[in-house]
């Protein structure tokens, strides 16, 4: 698989006139060569045997959730004093080779991208750009299921939560028993900062939480996700504390909820970023709260809780089957508070159901 | 406060014969401007009055664990289709003003700094290299308190689970729960992800939690640290299970702790940084365990949980009062485990009363 995934790379690198190619961005290294340790990189040579990683130390049984190297690739451990990986898989390469090596721009900083150069001189240095990232978009079936079984966790840690007694504790302590229950349903960890906000914090955009308790009345709005074998997904679902909500509640709930079923079904294949965006944007729009939008309706999850593709406005390109994406509109009252709503799904064919929706807890608006 | 650190900064730029400076390192960023959003990135003019910070969204209350915004700084807020924060402020001056700009290169990514080069021909971008890294070195005393605090909370939560019933329960939600605890005690958050080892995970550098569950006789080694209002501490302390340690247990602490006191007894203003690796480091070389060591022995703490000085063999430089690091030797012995200690300190002078200790939790061998 992982031989694979670097055939297609190296192909692509050949095609584009590059002897080899250097990957220094973490989820792209783990992509190409499986549970490598932080820090190291991967030189793909200009044929399979040249594949080598650089690892800054021995690999440990616990890197990225006892997923294993690929058993197909040499190994080369640095001891402490050499330094960056980066800079010592390109003096190695440049010693013995000439004509290009491609970088990746958008992930080295100009000072080791400097180095790199002076450590091979003879080898020309070029732009991978965002050619490792393209190729993580479509999922395989494998990776496809290690989302199902994330999404799976953090459905199982939010189910519980809705348990149990919410009036009176803060949104710290909701967010650190979100994850606290994440790992006891087997993640590896949260896949990011898990987010809880209540009354008027309810609704933002990655609010981190506050000392703020939770009041009845309150919307509460949860964001939280699961990594599982090194990949992660998300969930965003609202509440309201207390027996009934108040209409205003119950309106903008509608409002979004609305918005967030239209972007789900705009998930076919073939269909443009943007349009999928626009299916959730428009109701919001059209409602008037187009002003405090956030800049995307969903985005690609996968190795990164945060990849492509971005559905947003100005998105170039297209939704291919097995592609998971996030579609979570919110809207923010300034003061009063707001709703998010957001899934984790991936796009199938009609023939095939349509999207396959990973996380299913309710969306249903519950008084708790 | 922050105007007299950007005035330091200004002078050497002038020095260094730099118009201006992008900052755009997060830790740097916040060093010079306060609680800003993530993604900022600050210009420091000619003159005081050009100081501009470039946001790339609103900042909010829970912005660095509620620190202010310096309100001296002048503030843009990019709307969420301009973009790249660095590229605006670049863009801006590069557009107003002629001669060069000093960006941190060691930050910035190729593509980024590209991006900034074309957005601003008329520059000359030259690199600020590591100077607000070298300027965040010796700390204010407001700097001291707040790391005190993040000590404080450190050590009160591992002081409730030293009386908690430990054997049967796993590595990770023993990590987990010292973070709950972190932030039950005031903490923003941990300084970094938690790390329990036992049995014979234990001594290791950076374990990353298992499923294994404590048995007695287990070494239990921990690493934690407290986030308080940015500023970030760490202690590492280990353990026995069960009423008696064996003896090579008694005598691999031992070893341990008389090679950490020596490293604290070492903290002299002007002592040289190797000459504090020297210290911890020689016994445990002489007991035959010189093969398997960390790279360094301790390192400074601040606005991040590694900074600068780094403690090792071949670091050049002294150290300052003020200067708060962290000495933690460790020796693992492969399928046996092994003992870590690591206290945070701020460098004094004797006269003074030497080091100052902010981790007080004892450093006796406690069977648990």
């Amino acid at each position: 698989m992982y031989a694979a995934r670097r055939a297609r790379l190296r192909d692509r690198c050949s095609a584009a006139g590059d002897a080899a190619a250097l990957v220094s961005r973490p989820a792209n290294v783990r992509y190409l060569a499986g549970g490598t340790p932080p820090g190291a990189v991967l030189l793909l040579g200009p044929g399979p045997d040249g594949d080598m990683l650089y690892c800054p130390r021995p690999p440990a049984d616990d890197d990225a959730g006892g997923r294993r190297i690929d058993e197909h690739l040499r190994l080369t451990v640095l001891s402490h004093t050499t330094g960056d990986p980066a800079i010592a898989a390109a003096g190695t390469f440049g010693s013995s080779a000439a004509g290009t090596l491609a970088v990746e721009e958008h992930h080295l900083t100009v000072a080791r991208h400097r180095a790199i150069g002076s450590v091979a001189p003879r080898l020309r240095l070029t732009d991978l750009g965002g050619a490792v990232e393209q190729q993580r978009i479509v999922k395989d079936e494998e990776e496809i299921a290690c989302l199902r079984i994330a999404a799976e966790i953090a459905d199982q840690a939010l189910g519980e939560l809705l348990e149990s007694i919410l009036v009176g504790r803060t949104e710290r302590h909701l967010a650190l028993e979100l994850e606290r229950r994440l790992v006891d349903h087997g993640a590896d960890g949260p896949a990011f900062p898990t987010a809880v906000a209540t009354g008027p914090n309810s609704g933002r955009c990655g609010h981190h939480p506050s000392d703020r308790r939770v009041e009845e009345g309150d919307f509460l709005s949860v964001s939280l996700g699961a990594d599982y074998r090194g990949y992660r997904c998300l969930i965003g679902r609202t509440f309201v504390i207390g027996t009934s909500p108040a209409d205003w509640q119950i309106e903008l709930y509608e409002l979004v909820f609305a918005a967030q079923r239209a972007g789900r079904e705009a998930l076919v294949p073939s269909a443009g970023y943007r349009e999928v965006d626009h299916a959730t944007r428009h109701p919001l729009e059209a409602a008037g709260h187009g002003e405090g939008l956030a800049p995307r309706t969903g985005h690609g999850v996968g190795l990164e809780i945060d990849e492509d593709p971005q559905l947003a406005p100005a998105a170039m390109g297209k939704l291919d089957a097995c592609v998971p994406v996030t579609v979570g509109p919110g809207v923010h009252l300034p003061g009063r508070g707001g709703v998010r709503i957001d899934d984790t799904l991936v796009v199938r064919p009609e023939a095939d159901g349509g999207p396959e929706l990973l996380t299913i807890t309710t969306k249903e608006l519950l008084a708790l």
